[in-house]
Order: C-alpha cells, then structure tokens, then sequence
C-alpha cells in the first residue's frame, strides 16, 4: 500500500511538471514582435537569472556545510539526511529557478499580447507564467518527496519502527533543505527588491522628477528584477517549504497516532495523497481563468480558485471514501478527518478576505490612513501602524479557531491534517500569487517601451488585480506558515521523545522568552538590511545622473548593470547575519539549554512571529494602497502635502510587507525544522 | 512572627509616610515670589487636579461594579475580596493624587528656587517632589497590604490553609484594585498628555511658528498637565502594581514551598519584610542626592540611587539572616535566596544601562537615527523602528538571565525574591522618575515666565537629566512586569490548583494564540486614541488662533481650560475600550475555554507584550533623541529637512513611548491579576 501511495505522490507530481512543460512552450511560442520590449526584457530576465546564479553561489557553501553536518553528525541510516537535506534545497531552488526563468519571458509577452490582442490574451500570458511557478513548487516537491522516501523505504525497509525513526526523518532533513534556500531566497530577494525600489523611487521619482519605470532610471531594471526575485521566487520558495512541512509533519502525527496499525500507515499517507489530487484539482482550476474585455480579471482568477477550491473538495471526499472508508481510530472517523481538511481548506480562503479588508482601496482601514494624510507623515505611520496591529487580531483568531476546531474533530492529526487542506490547491494559489509581479512587470515594460496608452491601461487593469492578490498571498503565508509551525514543534516534542513539557517550567519560560524576542531581531536586521543596501543605490544612481548628464537628455543609456550588481551584492552580504539567527539560535538552545528550552524557543518564536509578520505585512499594504489612493486624488488636484505623507509610508511599508513580514513566516517554520532534524541528535546527547 | 512582620511592614510603612509629609511641608514653605509663575504653575496644578478628580469619577462606577461582582461571585471569607479590591484601588489612586498634587506644586517653586538660588536649590526641590511620588507608592502600598493581611488574620486567623485559601487571595485582590486604577491611569494619561503634545506642536510650533511652551498656545498648559499626567500619576501607579503584585505574588509561591511549616511562614513574610528595609534604604538614599553649579545633576541622583541599592543589600543580608538563618529547605539557604534578591536587583540596574545604550543622545543607535534624518522621514522611521527591536532582544536576554539564575538558586520562590529585589530601591528610583516632569515642567515655566536665559538654562540642565532618567525608568518598569507577570502566572497555576499543564496541549496553544494577539490589539486602541484626542485638539487649538486673533499678538489669553477640557475628556473616554479588553479577556476564556486556556493566554500575553512593550518605548526615546540633537544641529545651521523628519520620527515615537508601550506592562501584569482573583471562582467552576 506504501507503494502505491507514493506512486501516486509521483504521479501528481509528473502531471504538474508535464503541465509545466506545456505552458512553458506555449509562452515560448508567444513572439515578442516590439524590439524595444524584447531588448528591456532581455535585461530583466538577464538581471534576474544573474542575481539567482550569485545567490546560489554563496548559499552553496553553506548547503554543503550543513550536509557535513548532518553527514557526520548523525549515526546510522539517519547519515542520509544529509543526502535528503541537499535533495530539498536543489528542489527549492529549481522551484525558483523555473519560475523566475518563465516569469521573466512572460512578462514582455504579456506586454505584447496586451498590444497585440488585449485584455483575455494578456491575461492568458500572465497567469500561465505564474501558473508554471504554481506548478513547479508542488511538483518538484512531490517528486523530492517520493525520491527521499521511496530509496529510504527501498534500502531499509517500511516497518512502523523504520517509518518513525528513518524514513520521516529523511522527510524532515528535505523539508529542511528546501526551508534553507526558501530562507536566503525570501530575505535575499526581499532585500534586494526593496533596496532597488527605494533607489528607484528616491532619486529618479522624487529627485529627478521622471516618472515610474521611466527608462532614464538606471535603477527600473532592477526594480523590474527586484519584483520577480521577491515575489515570485521568495514567494515560491516561502509556500514550497510550508508545503513540504505541513505534509511531513502530518505524516509524522499519523504515525504516532494510538490507532491499528494499518490504519496509522493509512493516516501517515493521506496528507501526500491529499497533496496529489490537490495538483489535479488545481490543473483543472486553471482552465476556468479566462476574461473578456470591460471585465474584471480578478473574478476570472476568483473562479479559477474557488473552482480549484471545489474540486478539491470533492476529490479529497473520494480519496477518503477510497483510503480510510467506514475505519475509525478513536471516535475519530473519516468525517472528522474530511471535515479538519475543509476546516483548512475555509481558514485560509477567510485569512485572505481579512487581509483584503485590512488592506483593500477603499475599505474603511486604508480610507483612515488616507484621511491621516492630511495631518502629515507622522499621523500617516501612527494610523498605518495601527492599522497592521489590529488586523492581527482577527487574522489570529482565525487561526486559533482553525487550531481549535479541527483538534477538536481528530486531535493533533486534524490540525495537521487542516494545514494540508490549507495548501492542497497550492498550485493555483501560487499561480495567482507570481501573476502579480509579471502583471506588474508587463505594465513597467509598456512604460519603459513607450507602448500607447491603450496598452498600459490593460496591464494597469491586471497589476490592480494582482496588488490585491499579493495581500491575500500574504495572509494565506502566514495562516499555513503557523499551522504548519505548530505541527513542526508538536512533532518535533514526538521526534525528541520528550514527555509533557510544562508550561511555567524555568526553561520553557526561558525558552519562551529568547524566542519572543528573536522575530523582534531578525526584523530588526533584515530592515536594516534594506536600509543600507538602499543607501548604496541611492548614491549610484545620483552618481549616474551627475557623471552621465546624457542619461536625463536621453541620449545615454543608464548603466543598469550595475545597479543590478549593487542589490545582487548588498542582498547576498546582507541575508547572511538574519539567515544564521534563525539557523544557529535552535542548534544552540538545543545542546546548551535542552529540549525543554528549546522547545519554549519554537512557541516563543511562532507566538510572537505571527502576529508581528502579520502586523508588518498589513501596515505595508495598507500605506501602499493608501498611495494608491492618494495618487488618484493628487490627480483630481488634491493636496500635494497629503501625497508626500502618503509616499513615506509606502516606503516605511516596503521593507515591512516584502522583506521583514513575509521572511519571519520562515523563520518561524524553519526553526521548527531545525529542531526536528536534530531531534534524534539531542536525545543521543540529553540521553 | 506573623504579627511582627506585619507590624514593621507596617513600620516601614507609616516611615514612608512621614517622610512624605515632610518633605511635602518643606516644598509648600518654598515661596513662589514670581507672580506670573504663581498663576502660570496654578494653572498647571489645577488642571492636573481637576484631570484626576474626572478620572477618578469614571472609575468610580467601574470600581464599584467589580467590588460588587467580587462579593456576590465570590463564597464565605473570599466575599472580602471585595473590600481588598476597593481598598487597593483607593490606595493607589491615593497615591496618584498626592504625587500629582506635590509635583505640580513642586514644578513652580523648582524654577523659582533655580532663579533665587541656583542649581542645587533647584535640583533639591525637583527632586524632593519627586521624592513625594516615590514614598507615597510605597508607603501605601505597604500600609494598605498590612491592613488587607493584619484584618484578615485577626478575623479568619493565621494557620497555613487559611493563609493560602483567604489571606493571600485577600492580598492579591488588593493587588487587583492597584492594578485597574493603574491602567486607566496609564492609558488615560497617556492618550491625555500626548494630545496635548501634539497638538500644541502641530499647531504651535509648526503652524504658528511660535517656540515651545509659549504662553500664547492655548495648548500649552495642557501639555505640561499632561507630562505630570503620564509620568507621575501613570508611572507611580505603573509601579505600585508591580511592587505590590511582585510581593503578593512571592508571598503565594513562599507559602507553596515544600519546607517545614515554620520556615514556609517564614519565607512567605520575607518578601514584605524586604520591601520594609527597601523603604529605609530609599530614605537614606535620598540625604545623598545634592549637586553644585557647574556639576551634572546626573551625579548626584546616581549617588543617590546606587546609595541606596548598597545600603539596601545591608539591610536585605542582615534581615536575612536574622529570619532565615542557617535554615534551608532541599538545597536552599540563606545565601541563594540573598543571591536571587542581588540578581534582581543588577538586572534592573543593567536593563537601565541598555535602555540608555539604545536610546541615549551620542550613542550609536540614535546616531544612526540621525544619519537616517538626511534621507528623509521614511528612513528616519525604518531606522527608529529597527532600533527599537533590536534593544528588544539584549533587554529580554537579561530578564531570562535573571530568571533562569534566580531560578538555579531558589527555585520558582527565587524568580520571584528576584523581581521584589528588582524592586527593593523603588521609594528613591521612582523619585528619580518622577524628578523628570517636574524639572520639565520647572523649564516650561522659565519660558512662559519669561523668566531670564540663566533659569531656563538651570532648568534645562536638570531637564536633559530628567529625559535620561525616564528612558531608564521605562526599561527597569518592563523589566519588573516581566518578572512580576511570570510569578503570577505561576501563582494563578498554583492557587487554581491546576497540575501540569502541556505545552503542546491545543487549548493552551489558543490560549497563547489568542494572549499574543492582545499586545498588538491594544496598542493599536491606544495609539489610534491618541490619534482621536489629537485631532480634536488640533482642531481647538486652529479654532483659537482664528477666533481670537489677540492671542497670537499677545493682547488677549488664549483659553486654557478648554484645552485641557478636551484632552481630559477625550482620554476619560478613549481609555475605556482598551482597559475593558484587559479585564474582560481573562474572564472570558478562563469561563469559556478554561484553566489552560487561560493559562496559555497569560503566558501568549507576556511573551509578547514584554518584547512589543520594549520595542515601543526604546523607539520612541530613541527618535526623542534624535531630534533633539538634530535641533541641536540644525541650530549649528544643518539641513532644516532633516530636522523635519527627525520631527516626524518623534512624533510617531510620542505615543509609542509614552501611551502603548507603558501601557503594556500594565496590561500582562493585570491580566494575570484578574486570572489569580478568579482563580477561586475557576476552580468552583470547572470543578
């Protein structure tokens, strides 16, 4: 049965790459006819491909390292970790490869096509280059999944005491690799994102007075290139380790569950299967996205969703039917399991209508932060703080209800099986996520290629689309980044042997206490990351426009290059110091202060990250749809004061919405991860 | 021995007491000869009185219907919890109202003093009103503790169930009344006093371009009612609750101890009897503190605070041993319990020092703040907030250090013989506390007097002091509600008669999900409340100007009154929402989700709110720092953009520093108080 189950896995997994494929050469075969745009284009995909190739480079060290580690580290059969490790991070950044290698082509397609053929055919464009990113992540780790349990099963058989302490362990050590790349991709890109766009916007908006993607700007290419490095590959990445996690550490919870024991293997393998059929329901989801024009893209890409969304429900019925039948363990029956999975399934899609309220044009939060902006920048970031840390509450909430009920309808397996459900249409939800960036690209493209106006107005029309759905991404992170945290830790208490661990125990308080601070540094440092790679770009791009006047004239062509090089450095030194927190801190509780204190360091580190990665993402968005507002005012002749306020909190609102806030959801999953891979080596130490 | 040690707890009390009355005629006999300052200061002292007696008669309803709920929810000798509720509140409210009252006289006779007499004069009578404030927080705190327990043992007598069934619980509700007058005065004085700030900044200052403290902005007055609002009334009740919660809390987990009755009874009146010494040694600290022209006052109130920390670890060693001895209970005697009250007491001393590091004129953060005014206001915010949350993370090491230390030494007991020895200095470090407004206010005073340039430029050498003392004011309260949550949520574990509670169970889970949310929802209530009362004020003060052209010509008094009216009314009524979520939550999830949920809830409300709390303030007064060397700099002849966004930085720091974040130590520590006050009613509840 173990067999088939994993067949299975690797099927869902070769239907998404067969789907990859497909749509890949079908962008391909979309010509880009327009030089202009297919030279600019050229650039950002180039820009993009280079800055990938140089962080792999510097994290490729560090992989091998930890696969040292864990080669030497651990004894046994568990020494294949190492080899499980490095297989995670290769899926991870082959994931983002593919993906910000398709995205960069699609782009100036979209443009094209835009121009060519309108609103539908542009849209068709866009969402098929992010629905290769969609793809990609859930079929590459499907596929690493099956490769790291099937040779595990193969080599050392699949008896209950090897599924416990070899073959889910080697699980663990993929997810953990996969985690590390997510890890440098998510900070690297947020960094390097957010340095180019303040560049960008500072000197060429504010200073130089040219317009947004203005190709004068020898910072615009890499802020094109920033979007796709932050968006689509950290994103990826981001969701790519929630995946796995939420997958392994539910087939761990199955398995240490008090049921028969045909029925536990039953349970330990409906998470992957749930995962496959999720991958068809997705495929057939993206057939549904299609528009026409005068119509609102968003609701081709809600049908596409909430169609995915359906027929995940009614396939993971039958894969229950099928699986577990009339079998109960417990009271727990496949009712109980059917409905954790929805109950998933709803708190996700909830999250992302919180997130939308918070952060949506027009929606009561964003309407105050503009009337703020009347009084001045400072009222502007008081209002959008509050903003952020309000919409934690309901966000939360939400989760714990989540926690609450499907605990409630099958124990710990419920909650973990309720994080699967939260991913199990991952693939269009990703697909939908990476349209953003190349809608928002395809419109920069028009800009810089000097299209007509009609043109620009279609991608405009698909990059407000995408504005909202990268909120709604956002909250749908975060809500499967603190299920699948809370499955990691409570796997991790089941990995390590640890019996109850009590809550006013001295070391869990300690553990506590260092972990509710650690989000509060890493935050700390990944902003000012950001700060000081801006800095440099920022004094680039004045020493272009001061040492090449031609570049204003327009007779000179800005030296993109090497604004792309400043973020590529700035990102690649900066990533390093946030990254190793979140690695070392775990290993170091661990051996100096036990299991206990560790942990207290995982709930303290998820307790107070997911409310401050949720706080951060929201304020973000928030100022910047508050801008959004503003600017549409300025135009109408409104205060010019009003809009510079608005304008500083967008820029306070970057670093906090596409580095800080969306990187703390992996800190908190990996450190988790960190935990369970060296569970076995701490209790070889503690005894 | 329990009579005794209630008597010279009572002692320690009355000799409180004594110094405040005369040290409260000494300051009544300084003449104000300065008629202008004579009206100035009366107004300021009448608005101050007339803010606290509406304050006061909010609560009164509110008080009453919890003294209500206490005697009829509460069975047999509990139903006196009622009486210790009301009786702390009054105490504490007591407290406020003296402190305010002296302080405000104090303010007026600091500038005369400084412009009949000179420096030491100055600093003699600032400080001696600050003195005020310090005595009568402790001095009532331990009366009023000595008349809850003293009446309750006479009634109900003093064996060792009865002490932990009646007398404690009787302490602790004393300990509730603290707490709830504490956060209304917190929260109001904060929303109160940074209205008024920043409504006669932004109209004033910016609009008007009239200086600081003006006598023709109408909001002036307000504003200098309001630091003595928030930094004395709201800090000393800020403090009272810790004081008496941390020696509550302490006495509970003396008695729970597993050692012979005799010493049990011992160690649980060790904690009262500390606090007793601290008083004498805050007294003699007091004699220390004198300075001469030329000399930095912060000499002398350094003398004087260290004075008396090395007078009170005499005191504390010789007390020790005269009580303990050479008893011991397991492993534990006289010189770890010793050792856990020292380590207490150097971790408030070195979260002082880190606090100053991260906040302090010429150190590297705020120098870093500054360098980021240059580029703007929304890197001066980026900067500020990073600053702040990166001083969470040392900050919070050093409590856990302290925990986990005192912890190794005593057990559980030493955590909490840690946070009353962190404690132990209170009478004199809340002087020093309470120094800083009035010297504030002593300089506001110089100016509206038009008072000669040498005054102001006593006054504003005691001022620059003062701003130094309340950063570190501010992290040694956070420091002390951190220590002081944990022992309660400790004690509530204890005196609920809960077991042991998992970590990894799903109720405390929520419960630590829904508790970590908190901090962030009620911050977002306070500042958004400021916000509301700033508006209104914005609008007064605008109305003014325009209404009474006069007022800016110097012909006609701009309305003060009204002013303060609506800062007093705005903050009476704003402060609600965010107070009755503290107090309601704990109510409701203990009632409904139960024990460990509202376990988990207490433990997810400090964890966070201590890291969000330091974060908040250690910003604020960073960006306080900032701007004002960027004053000085501009002065020099800088960049007057960079001023500007150091302005803007301050300004979001206002209610950063002075509103959310010290309201936040209120909030963990009286949510864990109203969970040991229902405790009793819990377990008749669930059983």
């Amino acid at each position: 049965m173990i067999s088939t189950a994993l067949y299975i896995a690797l099927g869902g997994g070769l239907l998404a790459l067969m789907f990859v494929v497909g749509k890949t050469r079908w962008i391909y075969r979309q010509e880009v006819t327009n030089p202009t745009l297919k030279k600019i284009g050229g650039h950002i995909a180039e820009g993009a491909m280079a800055f990938l190739s140089r962080e792999y480079k510097v994290l490729t060290p560090f992989i091998l390292l930890v696969t040292i580690l864990l080669a030497v580290g651990n004894q046994g059969a568990l020494r294949l970790q190492s080899v499980a490790f490095l297989l995670g991070a290769v899926a991870s950044a082959l994931a983002g490869f593919i993906g910000m290698r398709v995205a960069t082509a699609a782009n100036s397609r979209t443009t094209q096509a835009a121009n060519d053929n309108g609103l539908n055919a542009a849209l068709q464009v866009a969402f098929s280059g992010g629905s290769v990113m969609g793809m990609s992540v859930v079929g590459l780790a499907l596929i690493g999944l099956f490769l790291v349990l099937f040779f595990g099963i193969c080599v050392y058989g699949a008896d209950e005491v090897t599924l416990d302490t070899v073959i889910l362990p080697l699980g663990t050590a993929f997810s953990l690799g996969a985690s590390s790349t997510a890890l440098f991709s998510r900070v690297g890109g947020g960094i390097f994102t957010k340095a180019a766009d303040v560049g960008a916007d500072l000197v060429g908006k504010v200073e130089a007075g040219i317009p947004e993607d203005d190709y004068r700007n020898p910072a615009t290419i890499a802020d094109n290139v920033g979007d796709n490095v932050g968006d689509v590959a950290g994103m990826g990445a981001d969701l790519f380790e929630s995946f796995v996690g939420s997958i392994v550490g539910s087939m761990i919870l199955g398995l240490s569950l008090n049921a028969r024991a045909e029925l536990k293997i039953k349970l330990m393998l409906l998470p992957l299967l749930v995962a496959a059929v999720g991958v068809v329901a997705s495929i057939a989801g993206t057939f549904v996205v299609r528009t026409k024009p005068g119509s609102d893209p968003q609701k081709a890409l809600n049908a596409g969703t909430f169609g995915a969304a359906g027929a995940a429900t009614v396939f993971v019925f039958i894969l229950m039917k099928v699986l577990i039948g009339d079998e109960t363990y417990g009271n727990v029956g496949i009712y109980h399991i059917f409905g954790a999975t929805i109950i998933g399934l709803v708190a996700g899609v909830v999250i992302g209508q919180v997130t939308e309220y918070y952060t949506g044009t027009e929606k009561k939060p964003v309407v105050s932060i503009l009337k703020a902006t009347e009084t001045g920048p400072a009222t502007t970031i008081i209002t959008g703080i509050s903003v952020g840390m309000r919409s934690a509450f309901p966000t939360v909430l939400i989760v714990a209800a989540a926690v609450l009920c499907s605990y409630l309808l099958a124990g710990l397996y419920g909650v973990g099986i309720a994080a699967v459900g939260m991913l199990v249409t991952l693939g269009i939800q990703l697909a939908v996520d990476a349209y953003g960036p190349i809608a928002d690209n395809a419109g920069g493209l028009a800009e810089m290629a000097e299209l007509p106006r009609s043109v620009r107005q279609i991608t405009d029309s698909l990059d407000a689309v995408g504005n909202t759905t990268a909120a709604i991404g956002k909250g749908f992170a975060i809500g499967s980044a603190a299920l699948t945290a809370i499955i990691l830790f409570s796997s991790f208490k089941d990995q390590a042997g640890i019996g109850t661990v009590d809550i006013t125990n001295t070391n869990v308080i300690v553990g506590m206490l260092i972990g509710s601070v650690i989000p509060f540094l890493f935050s700390a440092l990944t902003m000012s990351a950001v700060g000081k790679a801006a800095y440099q770009m920022i004094a680039e791009v004045r020493r272009q426009f001061r040492e090449m006047p031609g570049i204003l004239a327009g007779t000179q062509a800005p030296d993109y290059r090497r604004c792309i090089d400043i973020s590529t450095q700035s990102a690649l030194k900066e990533m390093l110091p946030p990254g190793l927190v979140a690695l070392i801190a775990p290993v170091l509780v661990g051996f100096l202060g036990g299991n206990q204190m560790l942990l207290g360091l995982l709930i303290g580190v998820t307790i107070t990250g997911v409310g401050l990665a949720i706080f951060m993402s929201n304020s973000g968005g928030a100022w910047d749809n508050a801008k959004k507002m503003a600017e549409a005012e300025e135009e109408g002749g409104r205060s010019s004061e009003a809009y510079k306020a608005a304008v500083v909190g967008d820029t306070v609102g970057d670093p906090f919405k596409d580095t800080a806030g969306p990187a703390l959801n992996i800190l908190i999953k990996l450190m988790s991860m960190v935990a369970l891979v060296i569970a076995p080596m701490l209790q070889a130490y503690w005894g």
